[in-house]
């Protein structure tokens, strides 16, 4: 039997007789052929992987996104390489290797902090590897992405707030250079603006995506002379650590402050107070951008220009949240009583 | 030049004259000659790659000791496949198929829940599959394992517990059908045991590793005529559920149920109240993992017979458990009110 009838029967079986099929099912059986993965990529130049580069695997946002990710590509008989703690310029170097030596068939980026220049050797000639971003773009990068709508859940964010009253609202800013930290801050930006509502520099807190980095946000609260009714979070993390340490202080939630945070993990409907949150479609984002890498690196028809997908975030409202108006009823007859007194005395 | 030569500079520089080696890279890099990962490993069958089936790593536990295990890999030139979800014996064919391929070098298994004779097929002549077990293992299994004292660890917190004077004591089990599971299971049991405390098998409650599992768990507590006054949690994300499921109740915690959990995931030092757990040492369970795996994957000198390495944890006390003698302080005036009560009735 040629060669190439046993490729045939072993790739495509159905183009193959039975009778042929079945013996050389059986010549693989007693010679215990298997396939070699290493030889079939050298031939076909595909290694069935992906590789995923993610900022911080930690964070359940990323890991659920992750989880997503794994289970579409596992369905397509795709493994998933991770590189973790991913962040902007310096590590697109790291990632090279894989493509380089044949590791990997296509990119799923979920960190948009690289300059394009150094994507495009990646994606251009002669490597043309197949890349997908997912969570954050780049500005006019010619490349599929499936995101969140980031600027208009935070507009929602931020609207709620001033839907129950509240006037003199902070906001705790994601990291640095971040997409993400942008996004959400110019959807915070044009709720206040929508409204008439003026941005109080001091309260526009330098924070972060760590619970940690909230934790020191409400020292910087606690430091204020006068504080805001009400702050969104950029996410879910920085929220918690800003409710944990505001506690510290005796300050409470939703009495003194009223706090929204994005994301809405697992973990947000268990801390105290159940946390206001913008719930992303984790997810869908997972699996939508690894069906459309692998469909990019099996060659299936998509549009020539890069598809944008946008899926929405849903507004969760918990025990986080809670009127101006109350805030002042309980906060009010206080300074009545203090008045009050003052002028007994 | 001959091909050897060549070969040699790439591989071995310090064996080549610097001239030479001067020559190799000049003309390296006006080819644009690349290393082909696929051709070297079907030459010298690696992959550089390293294969960690997990059970969820949705799981900020499991997810802070994958960033540990990509960082070591990383650092030795390895890649990190990623197989989650994999739970026991139905899994174990995915990951056959990565050997099979070529596409992974060796097995890092975070789950015991494995008949040994399955693994022994990967193990085994021919595949030779290089594995290491973390945080869980097999009894008698030949393997190298990285794991922590989870028997001992149980019952430190079961000791804290009974330290504070606590005597109804209830326990959250892990899921069914998991060695950590069994081992804080007898950990619970031993310390009660050296006690003279005896266990109320309606206090067992029959938990598992998620926060939905912790809040049915709370409902369960609710319906008991005869409630424990403290509770040690299989794992912080149970007590993190049950204790947002007391708080749904009226039921606060330190005052009417001490709890104890077990792994300090970041967020355990947030909650309300911040929860007293074991502090499990993660990043030295998945750096000391990959180390052991990519040293035999190298053929790295190792005992001969297998090597347990067993960390210890650490007991965090935190505002979730307090002396029994306040939890009375609190409760037996309202009791004695209502005695005085039917007494003037």
């Amino acid at each position: 039997m040629s060669t190439a009838t046993v490729s045939r029967a072993l790739s495509r079986p159905e183009r193959v007789s039975l009778q042929t099929r079945e013996r050389i099912s059986e010549a693989v059986r007693l010679t215990g052929y298997t396939l070699n993965q290493a030889a079939r990529s050298l031939r076909q130049r595909t290694a069935r992987t992906i590789l995923v580069a993610l900022p911080d695997i930690r964070n359940t946002f990323f890991s659920s996104i992750l989880d997503a990710i794994e289970r579409e590509a596992c369905g397509r008989g795709y493994g998933v390489l991770v590189v973790n703690r991913f962040a902007g310029d310096g590590s697109v170097r790291r990632l090279h290797d894989y493509f380089l030596s044949n590791r990997a068939d296509g990119l799923l980026l979920l960190d948009g902090s690289v300059e394009l220049a150094q994507l495009l050797v990646l994606t251009g000639e002669p490597a043309n590897v197949p890349l997908v971003m997912a969570c954050e773009t780049i500005a006019g990068a010619p490349f599929h992405s499936v995101t969140t709508d980031n600027v208009f859940a935070a507009e929602v964010a931020t609207r709620h707030l001033i839907g129950l009253g509240h006037t003199r609202i902070g906001h705790i800013r994601g990291p640095a250079h971040n997409g993400l930290t942008l996004a959400r801050e110019t959807g915070f930006g044009n709720a206040m603006a929508a409204s008439g509502l003026a941005i109080n520099p001091q309260w526009m807190f330098a924070g972060g995506f760590e619970m940690e980095r909230g934790l020191a946000v409400a020292e910087q609260f606690m430091a204020l002379d006068e504080r805001p009714s009400a702050v969104f979070a950029a996410n879910d993390e920085s929220a918690i650590g800003f409710l944990s340490g505001l506690r510290r202080h005796g300050v409470e939630c939703p009495r003194d402050v009223s706090v929204v945070g994005f994301d809405d993990l697992a973990v947000a409907a268990h801390v105290w107070p159940p946390l206001t949150t913008m719930r992303q479609p984790r997810e869908a984002l997972g699996r939508l951008a690894a069906e459309a890498l692998i469909d990019l690196i099996e060659g299936k028809p998509r549009n020539r220009v890069p598809l944008h997908t946008v899926l929405s975030s849903g507004l969760v409202v918990r025990g986080s949240t809670a009127p101006m108006v109350a805030a002042a009823e309980t906060v009010v007859p206080q300074r009545r009583e203090n008045t009050a007194a003052a002028f007994l005395l």
